[in-house]
């Protein structure tokens, strides 16, 4: 793997990341395919929307089909039929929280009530080996360790792969940050140890919203030998531009740097702002499949009684949806429970971020990152 | 509409039906595309697979959204994206069946429930100058008479379009299909009076099982000043190679013959035989949702545990899926609850049988249709 910085703007940079699969422009949003598809799109129109790469979930992959079946199929990107650079994440954050939530509809939960719900009924537990947890499907056990998740994804074989790491919630205790980012330290020196191939092995920076503990962390895991890095956490919105810039101080600028879980637009400029070069996030798929659409002044629901007789389209947009449909024929899908209504909005959605964070590299070039930045923010947050 | 017959082997006949909106290679499968959208398919990949015309359904559309946003979204063609030729079916066969099977999962019931329900609970009542239906959405009342299906048919603004007409159960008394029969056809002259615009309105045949009624309708109907024919009827396998035959022997053979909501192999062949121009049916993207799919030699089911590790393609076919894609993956697809899967397998199925009806045609042109029919039938239905 290759990164060439083009253009610098303040912390903000224009760069390309060159993988064995080819090349990403940064800063770029890359999509969601947690189970080896990009939920609703065929590879096709998950490219022809403007998305240089994907990346897949290693928990997911692990329980379904099985990383031994993603690997007899060629490896991810022959298995799913995408030709472009592909990431993997280290399972790490999905252990954790749905092997908590299993039974439930949570996905995230604070960590006080994690602990809790760790004492009473043992669904997840965490030692300096590893994490026990229990898969989402059918409750049955697993253990993942730095080692393992390593070796996992050896055998889903993104480009791209992340250190094994321990994700906390913004809101736990100092203490139980600082223990978990040690921890983190630990496992990320495991995973280069056990890394053997050659996918591109990222290490990610924890230490929640504590100043030290996210300087510490930047600068310990930012002297391992990884070629990028991700910067994990459940962040607050505050956190963007705090604890992101802090890391990114720190880290080693000649580096990639990705942003995990996060894609509001807001973010997107904040993460671009401190540093970040990649962001992936499942919400523009995943609140496209709710009928909630993106457009240039802010989220609109298709299921509005006033879509159904409006005909013109969704928005100033040149992507395959606006192109071809109107409101009123996507409300009719989203009424109708149409599959096609999820991958028109998908489609949507997907252009929207994937060009909004073009645009915001072009701005870089140009030098005009600040004034676009706060033009477009004035006008999707107006309402 | 214009018909051209380019070649005649015995009863079955290759031609092309030239509507406003391009024209149809016949004989031609058309896809089923129910409320305006071919179910997990875009137009486009509807295209790319060989369909050259889709076919909505009156009753749905009419309920949602309405025939008239239909209409002032340009028409089903505009509305919906697709270029090519379109059909809308009369209603009628949904108004009675769905009518009936309202809170219930029955779709089609033979006539003897039919009747028992009728007068149980007034779901649909059916009267000389139309029926009383409920709603499948909501239960709510409407009224469907051959003027109201084609003021509503006109709203929608299909290239074709169909007589209001009554479906009866193949299991129907004799005295129940000629009293419907004989309604059926006062209802196509109602509809022919209605009909003012340029879209071509089919007449449809009825008569159940019995050939004299079956003769009488086609000689009535068939006299009848329409540019094509439907042949309604819930069919038993045996009725295509019997009552087809029968109808299309008195038919004027000048004009182009629909076989309404037939798609099995094996009844495609035998339709064509008999004198078939066209079919349309929602059994291909049905089952395909379910995760069957046809091969060569008979469908299988893509949740059956030997597909989780078999690499190679579903068959030896040159469909979009098996291009790209590997029995594996599609198995993953199907039990991780993945859209792509419907979506991948709807396009192999229709892909499937529209260029089984290509094939057949084929074979009429180069006169070896009934050495093609042995072959394909005997490995087809080996098992």
């Amino acid at each position: 793997m290759e990164f060439k910085i083009e253009k610098e703007l303040d912390k903000a940079r224009a760069g390309t990341i060159e993988t064995l699969n080819g090349s990403i422009e940064t800063p770029a949003f890359i999509v969601v395919g947690t189970k080896a598809a990009v939920k609703a799109l065929t590879p096709e129109q998950v490219s022809s929307l403007g998305a240089q790469a994907v990346l897949a979930n290693t928990y997911h992959l692990y329980l379904q089909p099985g990383d031994k079946v993603v690997k007899e199929g060629g490896g991810l990107g022959k298995f799913m039929n995408w030709s472009g650079p592909t990431f993997t994440d280290s399972g790490g954050f999905q252990a954790f929280s749905l092997g908590i939530a299993y039974g439930d509809s949570v996905s995230k939960i604070s960590n006080k009530e994690t602990v809790s719900r760790l004492n009473n009924n043992n669904l997840v537990k965490i030692d300096e080996e590893g994490i026990d947890f229990k898969s989402i499907i059918d409750g049955s056990s697993h253990r993942f360790t730095p080692e393992r998740s390593i070796e996992i994804q050896h055998n889903i074989g993104a480009d791209i792969i992340f250190a094994f790491d321990e994700c906390t919630s913004p809101h736990a205790s100092y203490e139980y940050q600082e223990e978990a980012m040690n921890r983190t330290h630990r496992w990320a020196q495991r995973s280069l140890d056990a890394h053997s191939t050659d996918q591109s092995l990222f290490g990610i920076v924890q230490g929640g919203r504590y100043e030290d503990l996210r300087k510490e962390s930047a600068k310990i895991i930012g002297s391992m030998d990884f070629p990028g890095f991700g910067i994990g956490g459940s962040f607050d919105k505050e956190d963007i531009y705090t604890a992101v810039g802090w890391v990114n101080d720190i880290l080693p600028k000649d580096k990639p740097r990705h942003l995990l879980g996060i894609g509001e637009p807001v973010d997107l400029f904040g993460g671009v702002e401190n540093g970040i070069d990649t962001f992936d996030c499942v919400t523009p798929t995943r609140i496209a499949r709710n009928g909630s659409l993106y457009t240039r002044d802010g989220r609109i629901n298709i299921l509005n009684a006033k879509y159904v007789n409006n005909f013109s389209k969704i928005d100033d947009c040149d992507c395959y949806t606006c192109k071809n449909y109107t409101l009123a024929y996507l409300s009719h899908l989203f009424r109708a429970k149409e599959m096609l209504g999820a991958t028109l909005a998908s489609i949507h959605n997907l252009y929207f971020i994937v060009n909004l964070v073009k645009d915001i590299r072009k701005s870089i070039l140009e030098g005009t990152f600040f004034e676009f930045k706060e033009k477009w923010l004035g006008m999707y947050y107006k309402k």
